[in-house]
């Protein structure tokens, strides 16, 4: 296989990224991570999805909570709470560190793609790691008590409000990161793959990015999503809720419909094999499989289920057909 | 008495700074503090001084180090040294969460002097508590190793590099903080002490902006300092190999010749008790009790001893007579 692009947002998307980084050479492998979740926070320059991916792959991340370090230490929250500031997104003290240095080097006018890149390779990840673009993408939902800007929503909410819709600000006028426009137009590219991350929440900001989506349509690569949901529940996440707010029930086939156009296959889980035979008739390649990962070796067995399924796909015929 | 101006740097005049808190009532003490040891790291705009009386105002302060809160926890400094980031200049974890917001607030435009009156009230303190400026001010030390900001040359350097000279950058251009200015306009201000903080480090960068020295100088209300240098040893800090280093042998009447025609007393320690009569022999009033302040009840003695001094003095005559 030649080259494969990973899309994902954060922790079920790093699982099956950090499967991807055991089984792929570092040099082939290039993951976009949503960047919709950043936010500014106490004047901190916060990217919750590229610090779970990157410190997932650097073996660092928390199995617990999925996301932040392991072995974390909360005194700084405890700081903040006795001066009365904001204390509702939590930052570990050891994480810390990364959003001080990647808000210094922001100010000083570097890239994000360049403090993601210099940040995973000072905790040796050797795979190409890119946010999907490096300029400002932020999503907000609309719900039912106003617009929230995503973690408001997410954290200090905690998607309670009805979602209406969702869109991400500054969109339209981002552009792919410089890693992620390379990928795509490597001549080599074989595979793209879509994480088993929430479609509406860390995928479609990626999309969302012009000539993104029309650029992987034309992909001649075989382009594979895991569905994040299993049995009709998120495995993580809101995704379930939020879907239903938006008027698709949860199910594997509504994420087959949503990415119609995009995948040429989806991979599902076992517990929803009785939907493969019905998405094959839609004309979408269907793989059944164990997609939860609890261990390291789930996330790799699942990263090279999905690798030989895309491989087997051959690259946009069934999309094209479709 | 009527109203008293403090002067100080850091740990050791913080003691005496808590001393005065728990003797005068908070409308009439007006805390002035050293910021040129204030510098930008990681980011951060750090402001070592204001913190320390602050956190010991407080009664936060770390005990054992002087600086810094108690019960502080490193997780961030190991971070920063798992990335490989400087790591010289310890930054607690609990501390951080009060850099993070003096660097947020400075950012959006608020003034140094709001920013700490907030903090300290945040944490308690009633007694106002000012920076000298507003204006950054920025101690340089020249070396026999080349030029060195304060906090690499006291910190990264441990003062090893020997003293030719010390600067204040941005002094000139500096104003009194609006409350400092306010407290020394005062006409009922009775007493202006100089805590023992490093004369050359510590008091001098607040005497280099425009107007406080001549002020002061000019002032009715009674002048005195307590002594850094007890038995020709700084009690903390690098304050006697400095004054060896630029010329001075350290002693009290090197103490007392530095702020001559400043003050109109100095308070020193019973170790030094035969210098007394020198002192007196130029005009200075001398007052001996013990100054190491140990626990509370040692910082509480010395600010009513002080105080006391500096009534029995009356303001300005000896200083204007010598």
């Amino acid at each position: 296989m030649g080259h494969v692009i990973a899309l994902c947002g954060g922790v079920g998307g790093a699982k099956l990224e950090f499967g991807l980084s055991r089984v792929l050479p570092a040099a082939d492998l290039t993951i976009v991570v949503n960047t919709g979740d950043d936010f500014e926070h106490l004047g901190l320059a916060i990217a919750p999805d590229l610090d779970t991916v990157t410190y997932t792959l650097a073996g660092l991340a928390d199995r617990e909570r999925g996301w932040g370090l392991a072995d974390e230490t909360w005194s700084f929250m405890a700081a903040l709470t006795r001066l009365g500031l904001e204390d509702w997104y939590l930052l570990g003290d050891h994480d810390l560190a990364t959003h001080v240095e990647r808000t210094r080097r922001l100010a000083a006018g570097e890239t994000l793609s360049a403090v993601a890149t210099d940040l995973a390779a000072r905790l040796r990840v050797t795979h190409a790691l890119t946010p999907m673009s490096d300029q400002p993408v932020r999503t907000w939902v609309d719900t039912d008590a106003g617009p929230l800007a995503f973690q408001p929503y997410f954290v200090r909410e905690r998607c309670a409000p009805v979602a209406r819709g969702v869109r991400f600000e500054g969109a339209a006028g981002a552009r792919p990161s410089p890693a992620f426009a390379a990928a795509l137009a490597r001549p080599d590219l074989d595979a793209i793959v879509i994480c088993p991350s929430n479609p509406y929440l860390s995928i479609d900001p990626i999309l969302a990015i012009p000539k993104v989506r029309a650029a992987i349509e034309a992909a001649a690569a075989a382009v594979v999503a895991v569905s994040p949901i299993v049995g009709g529940q998120a495995i993580k996440g809101p995704a379930a809720k939020l879907m239903r707010e938006l008027g698709h029930a949860p199910s594997v086939s509504a994420v087959a419909d949503h990415y119609r156009g995009l995948i040429d296959g989806l991979v599902i889980d076992t517990v929803d094999a009785a939907d493969a035979a019905a998405l094959r008739k839609t004309g979408l390649a269907a793989h059944v499989t164990g997609t939860v990962m609890r261990g390291d070796d789930d996330r790799i067995a699942l990263a090279v289920e999905t690798l030989a399924f895309a491989a087997r796909l051959g690259g946009g015929r069934t999309r094209r057909l479709g």
